[in-house]
């Protein structure tokens, strides 16, 4: 069976609608996804950046907030703009590496609702408690874990990875042979490399 | 008939596969096209950039040159890197914008295939004659159009309008409604946009 990467972060807009889609486009072409929460702001800050492009670059920021709006709209997805943006996704990424397979798909895909679609502080511990409770999941054992040293030294190695693949945006399909496909707008693209792969 | 304007930059990577997917797009779709060529480096001065961001940036780079060979190959374009990148792209701008409707167009992909196709040095006079000689235009005539002082504050006025639009990088298609498409991967969604407004 095919697999294919999908890394993405709790801050990134874009990375919104690629989580809320992939899975139903992925299991159509036999592709298995792993998901790979992983954090941009090292990766920007290796870049001189000591904040998000979209908000160091009014222009881009404008056309990025259309264009979310766009595709929302397309794809059905609520969308409301959290303040401050972006938030801090440092615990949200801790915590969806603690969970595994469908629980970590399930969790992000809530995550991003509750962020990207409600406006809610993603950054807070409530905020995340009870998106686990919700999912049927206990808050303080997986908060737990989150914060366990072995997790979080998890997450510095997944981001060291991510520096060396050289994902400097987010999301991204990383196929099998190694190939990176960047943004939104790429995952029908990557998951068709992944299965002729 | 639905209009919209494809905006483009001779010395942007990702332009040079939009333009010649673009016509083949619009005409079954019953958009009519206008073709307006504009610099990204006055654009990107306003920003603080002084050079491209894909060499500003080396992993944007390196990830946009893979990118462009996987999109060229899907789409039967010869890639070759031009040196310098990016080429100093005002005079071609200037004759493009000198010349009117299928012209434009024509030289549009003409230069472009010359550019990153063949490796040509687009930035020199005797690399742009040629292409207009063979595409049966007169060089002298047409280059003297090109630095008319009318014509040089035709671009400048243009550009000036891709400002104002928000334009901060090419390739991107307009429609008639002021909504804007950004990407060679856009161009699909711009078009039905254009359809619809």
């Amino acid at each position: 069976m095919a697999t294919a990467e999908f890394w993405y972060e709790f801050a990134s807009t874009y990375s919104y609608p690629a989580a809320m889609r992939v899975a139903d486009l992925a299991a159509p072409r036999g592709v298995e996804l792993v998901w790979r929460p992983f954090l941009l702001g090292p990766i920007f800050a290796a870049q001189g950046w000591r904040d998000s492009p979209f908000n160091i670059y009014p222009f881009k920021g404008r056309y990025m907030w259309r264009d979310m709006e766009r595709i929302c709209a397309a794809q059905g997805l609520p969308l409301k703009r959290p303040d401050p943006f972006p938030q801090n996704s440092l615990l949200a990424a801790r915590v969806a590496l603690a969970l595994d397979g469908e629980a970590r798909a399930n969790f992000s895909r809530r995550l991003y609702v509750a962020e990207f679609g409600e406006g809610l502080p993603i950054a807070e511990r409530t905020t995340i408690a009870a998106l686990l409770a919700a999912l049927d999941l206990d808050p303080d054992t997986v908060l737990g874990l989150a914060e366990s040293d072995a997790n979080k030294a998890s997450l510095k190695a997944q981001n060291a990875r991510a520096l060396e693949l050289g994902l400097i945006g987010a999301p991204c399909l990383l196929t099998e042979d190694s190939e990176v496909f960047w943004g939104n707008d790429r995952v029908e693209q990557g998951l068709e490399w992944a299965i002729r792969a």
